[in-house]
């Protein structure tokens, strides 16, 4: 059995090639092929390598079945000088969401505020990734997104919206930018996955119930049980959450919403805010900078070594990442690209 | 010593006299001391009692030592068709945000999409207010707000932002809106105050801990120790959630921000949204429902009466209290009001 810490150093260019000959051979069309690897692969330059291309072989198969679609058309249903919906039709979600977030830039640069929903879509990915874009052109922005319904309302046990993560970021004036990219749960469902895997028992702390609503420490049940929402003694603030993302990024864009989110049926909600709009974009970047700088000069509690602005860890990743022209993967991730090299008999030179 | 869990019924319109009265008597005109008034009492009538008259007093106070400014001039700074950044001269926080609220809603009425924010401005109360503004006219809103520095950046124990509530509402076609008022920290600090009143321990599951970071159940090692933020094991989202709430209701309109923040230099951002622009609006309040509707067929855990949507127990409570003509105080708040009548010469007819 192979050891799960394990970790492998995988060689950038490679996987490119191999990302963009994958989706090639799914039909989608080489500039799409091309955007989306580098979107996915910046999520493993980011070191949030459940985000990028561990999850390459599940979008190949989706396309291959006629789930996802590979040449969407990306038609706005209707819009104002500051707004557009757009049907993401069915399409890569990295690929529909960051065109759709382009324009959406576009729009906050004539207009200094802008806000741009998807219904028909698909799973984002990392959702860092969408303000990002804002943000390296000097806007504010948030984005939520609809995903599969894990979390019940509270004092129930019927799931009925996702862990609908939100993402921000913001500018600054000298550094890259701020930004939070956060799911509504305080541990992520692949953990518990890999507890049931190892055969391990999970923190009671992590707040897994079964059914009858007691705290429970077996990963099989936890999976089958109430999922904790962000809020622990008050999580009616995390699911409330879940319910009102739900809101923005799949009931406003007049999509799918609540128990019906499934493939090719997840919305997004993309805020973008130019600083200008009040007052001056540098004295506003300035702020972020007095902010961070805050953060990096607050006493560390014990045993904690240094203290992180938000985004900060996965850019010094990034940093590390792109420099040494590769990425970091769990050997299982690594596996997995080499039998989906097999299966689609497309060569992966690493 | 009083019983801490005694309440009392309190009829409306005394109330309502005797606060306008207050008001009047620290120099606040009479219409703008009726529009706070009745801000106030909406959070007593939702029940949500801790941010209503009971912190009259405390305003009353401010007022009469010049922290608040009784007659604010509310300066609009710059601004575009669809956004407008306001200086709250120090004014009450109810009554600046809701008069900016007002203005961004006419602007959401031209545009479909507007973006109001404020500095210089307080303690804005009960958050649910301001998106429900928005909401009874039909549109979506999301409000945040900067307050005192009380959460430390994860892993430290300098206090840096504040526990900066997030305040969502939308409209329903058949049905009062779906509204989420929640602060960023899982227990609010008052409960904390109460146990050190009371000589009581806090559960562990609080999730305080010292200045060590050891967990503690001592209410006052609690207040003066490492609060926490939403996210438990993950508590990087709601330290997270805090410093970007801080950045949109802080440093985005030029105001103070981080520790800086502090009575007269808060600030607040309220995005109001148009579901017209995305589509039919009522394709969307139709949406809600369906979501309230899934939410109360949702199965409750063992022990569990019934499931509510956001907001329905503060709606219930605001229906009851508004029919039976009162509200109910804690007998705590009560003698705090018959204090304050006393000391100001003002008669509480209750």
């Amino acid at each position: 059995m192979a050891d799960q810490d394990a970790t492998e150093i995988v060689p950038l260019e490679p996987l490119r090639v191999f990302g963009k000959a994958v989706y090639e051979a799914c039909g989608v069309p080489s500039d799409d092929a091309e955007f989306t690897v580098e979107i996915q692969l910046t999520a493993d330059l980011r070191g949030v390598d459940t985000h990028g291309f561990q999850r390459l072989g599940w979008y190949a198969g989706h396309l291959q079945a006629g789930r996802y679609n590979p040449t969407p058309r990306l038609e706005v249903l209707k819009q104002t000088p500051v707004s557009h919906v757009v049907d993401g039709d069915g399409g890569i979600g990295q690929l529909v969401v960051a065109r759709t977030m382009q324009r959406t830039i576009a729009k906050a640069k004539d207009t200094g505020l802008a806000l741009g929903t998807l219904r028909n879509s698909n799973d984002w990915g990392m959702g860092a990734f969408y303000p990002m874009m804002a943000a390296a052109q000097g806007f504010v922005s948030f984005c939520t997104t609809t995903s599969v319904p894990t979390i019940a309302p509270f004092g129930s046990r019927t799931r009925m919206t996702g862990n609908n993560p939100m993402a921000f970021a913001a500018p600054r004036a000298s550094g890259p930018p701020v930004v939070l990219d956060m799911a509504l749960t305080p541990v992520a469902l692949g953990k518990v996955m890999r507890a049931r895997a190892e055969g391990r028992e999970i923190p009671e702390e992590w707040g897994f119930q079964d059914l009858e609503g007691q705290p429970t420490t077996d990963p099989e049940t936890a999976m089958g049980g109430v999922i904790p929402a962000l809020g622990a003694v008050s999580a009616y603030k995390g699911t409330g959450l879940s319910r009102f993302m739900n809101l923005l990024a799949g009931a406003l864009p007049g999509g799918f919403h609540s128990n019906q989110v499934n493939i090719g049926k997840r919305g997004q909600f993309l805020l973008v805010i130019d600083p200008e709009i009040f007052g001056e974009a540098e004295t506003f970047s300035s702020a972020v900078d007095e902010m961070v700088e805050q953060v990096k000069s607050a006493d560390p509690l014990p045993d904690v070594g240094e203290v992180f602005a938000p985004g900060e860890i996965e850019q010094r990743a990034y940093e590390e990442r792109i420099a040494a022209g590769h990425v970091v993967y769990p050997s299982s991730t690594l596996q997995d690209l080499r039998e989906l090299s097999s299966e689609m008999g497309i060569p992966l030179e690493v």
